[in-house]
C-alpha cells in the first residue's frame, strides 16, 4: 500500500479523472496529438522527497517555463534591470494580449507572451548563441536532471509562431527587446518545447519554494530574492486572466501551460504539479486546476489562510541558580519574538535573565535581532541577560 | 526608552519623514485641507498588543474600507453569491476605471470603485436603511472600538461623487447592483468617511491576519474563509495598478486609501498600518509605501519569501519501555508531517511506536490527519502505534 | 398609378419586406411591443415634395434625434463652444460605449449616448426648464409640423435609463456636462420619445440637405454651417460601428435609431428615411439599411461617387458686334470656372470680351469670384471685358 | 502675372508659411533630415490642368500611398474579397494602433498600418515577386508619370520597421495576411518611399475624383466603384484620429503622410495636395492642413455643404406645333428630374409633350430613367411624348 501522502494524490487524480470539460489546445498542431485522458499529479517536499500519482510520461513545459526563466534572468541581471524591461503588473488580459505600457513599451509582466519573450532575451544576453543551452541547463538545474527539447513540438510551434514574432517585433520597436526577433522567438519556442514530467515540475516548483535551492540535488539554482520575486509574480499573474480567482480558491503562486500542466509552490514547504491536457478557455488545465484546488484545501496550503493556533513561544518560566529562565519553543518569528519581549517586560526586577532556546525549531533573523535588542536593553539596565541553548 | 519593536517603527517613521514626493489628493476638497507633514505607523500583533510611532490622530479611511466591507459582505452572503456580482481579477487599471466584465456586467474586483459600490450594497441587503449603521458597526468590530463618520468629509465627498454615481448607474444597468443609486453612493461615501487612526487600521488588518478574530477584543468579526478571501483579493488588487510591484517589493496583502493610509496583513502574525497624506500618481501614500516596504524587509514579512532553515520535526528518537519513541517538536504542517512519515517508514521492525508531541507548538489539521493515517497503517501491520503528549 | 419616384420607393419596400433578419430592440420594453412587419420609406426633395411607400404611422425617433439636436446646439452656441464639450471623432465603438477623451473628459462624438447627453444639455442651456419645449419645437421645425412625445415610451425608457444616467454622471464628473443628471437624462429620453413618421424624418433630413431651410415650410431652422457640420458628423459616426461600411455601401451621411428608423441626406438634393423595427447587432434597422442601400444605388446618391460627364461650361464662342462672346451654360462651380478661365487665356488678342451667362443654371460664389478676377485681369490689360445675361 | 487660381494657391502658401507649430517626424531617421521650411500646394482639375504654388521638389509619399494602393487592391480582387481581409471602420485610434477585429483578425481599416500591410499584400497576390513593380506602376499611373523609390529612405525606414513587422506578424497570425512578413514589409516600405511632388499628388487625387481616370493622361487606372470606395474610406479614416474634425472643417476625403504631405479630393472636380514637413501629434502636416482648410473654404469644396441655389430645370414652357415643349436646362440629377416630373404632372390635357434637352449640361442616368418612365406613363395615357434635343 502506498504512503498517506501518495494516497491523497491518488485520490485527487481519481477525483478529477472523470472530468470531461476543456479541449486540447490546437493552435500548436503538435499539442493536438496528445492523449486527452492523461492525468498526473506530483508533489516535491523541501525535504527532497517526491510523491506522485498517475501519468509519469513527459510533455512539453510550455508557459510553465516562464517563471523559471524569469528567475534565471533575475539572477543574471538583478531585479531593477529586469524591471526596466518588463513590468510585474497583472494585465487583466489573456496570455496573448499585447499589453505594452504606454511610453516605456514594457510588457505588463513576464507571464504574458510579450513579457516572456523579453525575459528569454535577457538570459545569456551577452552570448545569445549560448542562450538555448543556458536555458536548458537552468531548467534542468531547477528539475534536478538534464532536460531535452522535443524537436517535433519545437518545429511545429516555430512554424506557427506568427503571433509571438509579432509581439517580439512590437516590443523591439518599443525598445524593451534587443537582438534579432527570429533568434529570440526560436529560443523562446525551444524553451516552451522542453520535455518534463510532473515529477520534474514538482521539483522545479519546490526549488522556488525552497528559496532557490533544489531540494533533491542541493544545488542553489537562483538566489532567495529571485525565487521570491518569481513567486510573487506567479501569485498575481500566473494564471492569466483567472489569476485572482485562483488565488482566492487555491491561495498559492502558480503557473499554467497550454500543454495542460500547472505548477504551484508553497514557500518553505512544497512544490506541486499537475498535468492533464484538456484546457479551459483561459488556457488552464481543467483537471489540473481541479486537482490542485483539492490539494490546496486538503493540505492547507493557502498562503493567506490563517495557520491556526500555536503554543506560546515561552513554554515555561522557572527560577534557576538565581536567574529567571524563560524556556522558548517552536518557531520564533516576529509574532513569537514580540510575545517573548512582552514577557521580558513583565518580569519582576531580577539580577539575571536567561532565554533558553533549546527547543526553538526555527529562529528567524528578525526574532534574533529583536531578542538581542531586548537583552541589550536589560544589560543597559544592569541585568545580566543572555540567550543560550542550555542543552 | 521604548521597546525594540516600537524603536523600529520610530526608525521607519524618521526614515521616511523627509520624503517630499507626492501631493495631497484634491479631487475630494476636504482631503486637500490636511497637514501633509503627518506620518504615523502602527503594528498590531495577533497577541493583541499594538505598537505605534508618530501621528496618532484620526483621518478618513477612504478605500482602505473596501477589503473590510468586502469581508462583511462575504460573511453575509458567502463567496459564490458575492462572486456572482463582483469578480476577483486584477484589472490592470486605475481605481476609477469602469472595468465591467462584458456579458455579466460584473466589476472586475472589489478594490476598484465600481466593485466597491456593489459590495457596499451587499451589506445589509435586506434592510438597506440599516446599512450605514451595520457597516459602521462592522468596521468598529474590526478596529475594536466604536467609530464615527467625519461629517465634513462625507458632505464634501458626496457633493463631488459624480464619478461614483456614474459607475453605480452603469453597474446597475448591467444588473450587478440593485437598489437606488443615490442610496448606495451615500452609503459608500459614508463608509469612506469613517474616522480611524493608524492604531485602528493596524488592529483591523490584524483581525484579517488573525483569521477574522479581533486580537484585542477577542470578538470574531468574520469567518476564517472570509478573512482569507479578503486577503487574497488584497494581494492581487489592493494597490491598484501598482499591485504587482507591491507584491514584489513588500510581499504582503495590502490596501491603500487616497487619504494617505495603507494597511498590510501578515497572516497569523501581524497587521500593520501607515498614514501620511501625500500620495503618488497611483493614489498610494508615498511615505506609507516606503515605511511598509522598509518594515517588510526588516520584519521578514514577505509572504512568498523563504522562511529559512528549521530544526527537524523529529527532535530525537529513543527506545523506551520496549517502544520506539519519536520526540516531535515545533510546528507540524504538511512539510513537517511528511518528514515524520518518512522517519516512520525508515524504522526497523518494532512492536510499538510512540509519537511524543510534547514539544509540538502547532499541529495543523493536515499534519494530524497524515500522522493518524500513518499510525493506522502501522496498526494494520500489527504495530502498537500511538500519538501522545507524554508530559 | 403612382408616379415614377413613388414606384421606385414601392419597389424598394417590396424588395426588403421579406427580409427576416434582425430582432426588436428589447432593452427599452416599450420598443418590444411594436409590429415587426412594418416597413415605410419616404423621400423629401429640396423642392418640398414628399414621396412615400408603405407604413405612414408614427414611431419614436430615438437616436435619429441626435444630429438634429446637435444642429440646434450648434446654432445656439457655435461650433467651437460645442466642440469644447463633445468631439467629432468616430470612436470605433458601440452606441453605449463610454469613450471619454482622456484629459478633457469629452465624449468622442455626439452620436454615442455619452455625447448626445452633453449635446442635449447644451440646448436652452440658460433656461433648462424650457429645454424640452425648445427641443420639441426645434424637431418640429425640422419636420415642418408640431410633434409630440410618446408618454408610454418616455416612461418606459426613463425607468430603464441606468446606463444613460451612468454616462451622464461620468461626463459630469469629467466636466463636459453641467446641470442635474436626472434633468438631462429626462430631457434626453423625452427627445428620444418624440413621435415621427417616415415623412417627418424625410423632411427633417431634407432640411439638413437644404442647408438648414425646411423645404416644405420654407423656415430656416439652423444655419448652413450648422447643417453641414451635422451632416459631416453623420458621415463619420452616424451608423455607430458600422459607419465605415455604410459610407462605402451607401455613401451618404446617415443616422439610425433603435426603434428601426434610418435617415440619410444628399446635400442639395433630398432627404430619405426608412422605418422597419427589427434591428441588427449594431442597432441598425435591417430592412431600412437594405432599402436605403438600394435607393442610393438607384438614385445615384453616393456622395463620393463620380457624377458622370458634363457638357463644357462654354457652350459656344462667337463674334458679335466686334466682341468675342463666350456662351456659358449649366452649373458654374470651381471646375467649370477653371475651364472658362482656360478658354479666356486661349483667346486671340481682342478688344472686347463678353461672358454670356444666360444659360447658367447655378453660379457658385467661387466661380463668380474667379470669373471676376479673370475679367479684372483682362481689363488691366486694356480689354473691355464683362459678364452679362444677354437675354 | 499668374492666373486667378494660381494666385489663390500662392496666397494660401503665403498664409501658412509663417506657421511654426509641428515638428519633423523622427521615427524614420531619413525624414528628420528634410528642410522644415518647404511649403508646396497644388490643384489638379478633372480637366487635366494642374496649378501649383511653392515647393515643386520631390518627397516620399509615405501613408498617402495607402488609399491608392487600396484602390489597386480593390481593382484586382473586388470589394468583397478585400473587405474579408481588412475592414472599413474608423478605429478611433492612432496610425500605429493594433486594432484587429476580435474573431476575424481583420485590421479595422486600410489607413492604419496594420490594414495597409494587408492591402499591400493583396496587390499582385499571385506573383508577389512582381508586386513592387506593379505598385510603382500603379502609383505612376495615378500620377501620370513614371515614379521611383527613394533608396535612402527605403533603407532607413526598412531598418526601423520593427513596429510594422510586429503588426504584419500579428495580422498573419490572425489569418488576414498571407505570404512572408519580411517580403510584405519590404514592399510596403518601398511603397511608402516612392518619390512624388505636390503636382503628382494633386493629379493622383484628381484621378480618384475623376472616377478612376487620370485626367492628364486619360488612362483609366481603376474603376469608378474602386475610386468611390477609396474616397469613402479616406472620408472616415484618412486623417487618423483627427478624421472627424477634418471632415467638419474641410469636408473632403483626404489622406495625410508623415513626410508632411496631404491630399484631398473633390469628386467630379479636383484633386488637391499640400506638402510641408512639420507634422502635429496626429502625424498630419500643420501647414498642409491649414492650407487645405483655407482652400476648402475659398473654393467651396465641402462635400456636405449646401451647393446654393440653382435655376429651375424647366427653363421655359411653350406651345409649338400643337405640342407643349418644356425647355430643360443645366444638370439633371435626381432633384432636377423630380422637378420635371412634377411639371409634367401639372400639365393640362395635351396631345403631345416634348422635353427639349438642348441646354442640358449633364444628364445623370437616374434622371434619364425617371424621365423615360414619366414619358412612358404619358404614352400609356395616349399622349405623344418624347425627349429630344431640338437643336
Amino acid at each position: 500500500m502506498s504512503d498517506p501522502v501518495t494516497r491523497r494524490l491518488e485520490a485527487a487524480v481519481a477525483d478529477v479523472a472523470g472530468m470531461t470539460d476543456g479541449a486540447l489546445a490546437d493552435y500548436i498542431p503538435q499539442l493536438a496529438t496528445v492523449d486527452p485522458g492523461r492525468v498526473g499529479l506530483a508533489m516535491a517536499a523541501v525535504s527532497g522527497r517526491v510523491y506522485r500519482a498517475g501519468d509519469d510520461q513527459a510533455f512539453t513545459i510550455q508557459s510553465v517555463s516562464k517563471p523559471f526563466v524569469h528567475a534565471l534572468a533575475l539572477a543574471e541581471h538583478g531585479l531593477d534591470a529586469v524591471l526596466a524591461r518588463v513590468g510585474v503588473e497583472p494585465s487583466g488580459q489573456a496570455f496573448d494580449a499585447v499589453s505594452l505600457e504606454p511610453g516605456s513599451g514594457r510588457p505588463a509582466n513576464p507571464m504574458i507572451n510579450a513579457g516572456a519573450l523579453v525575459v528569454t532575451a535577457l538570459v545569456s544576453a551577452d552570448a545569445p548563441e549560448r542562450r538555448p543551452e543556458r536555458i536548458l541547463a537552468g531548467l534542468g538545474a531547477f528539475a534536478g536532471r538534464p532536460l531535452t527539447v522535443d524537436e517535433a513540438t519545437y518545429a511545429s510551434e516555430l512554424a506557427t509562431s506568427d503571433h509571438n514574432r509579432g509581439l517580439a517585433h512590437l516590443v523591439r520597436a518599443g525598445g524593451a527587446l534587443q537582438g534579432p526577433v527570429e533568434e529570440v522567438v526560436a529560443h523562446y519556442v525551444a524553451q516552451c518545447s522542453v520535455l518534463v514530467t510532473v515529477d520534474d515540475l514538482a521539483v522545479m516548483a519546490a526549488t522556488l519554494a525552497n528559496g532557490g535551492v533544489n531540494p533533491v540535488t542541493g544545488e542553489r539554482v537562483v538566489g532567495e530574492r529571485e525565487a521570491a520575486v518569481a513567486l510573487a509574480v506567479m501569485a498575481t499573474c500566473g494564471m492569466y486572466d483567472a489569476s485572482g480567482r485562483w488565488l482566492v480558491r487555491v491561495g498559492l503562486p502558480a503557473k499554467s501551460g497550454v500543454s495542460g500542466c500547472v505548477v504551484a509552490a508553497s514557500p518553505g514547504q512544497f512544490g506541486v504539479a499537475a498535468f492533464s491536457p484538456p484546457v479551459d478557455s483561459y488556457g488552464n488545465s481543467v483537471r489540473g486546476v481541479a486537482a490542485l484546488e483539492r490539494l490546496s484545501r486538503e493540505f492547507e496550503l493557502d498562503l493567506v489562510g490563517h495557520p491556526g493556533l500555536t503554543a506560546p513561544p515561552v513554554a515555561a518560566r522557572r527560577a534557576q541558580d538565581g536567574a529567571v529562565v524563560l524556556e522558548l519553543q517552536g518557531e520564533l518569528d516576529l509574532a513569537a519574538a514580540e510575545e517573548v519581549l512582552h514577557e521580558l517586560r513583565g518580569l519582576p526586577p531580577v539580577r539575571r535573565v536567561v532565554l533558553d532556546a533549546g527547543r526553538v525549531t526555527r529562529m528567524r533573523p528578525v526574532a534574533a535581532r529583536l531578542l538581542d535588542a531586548a537583552l541589550d536593553d536589560l544589560r543597559a539596565a544592569g541585568v545580566d541577560a543572555g540567550l543560550t541553548r542550555l542543552r
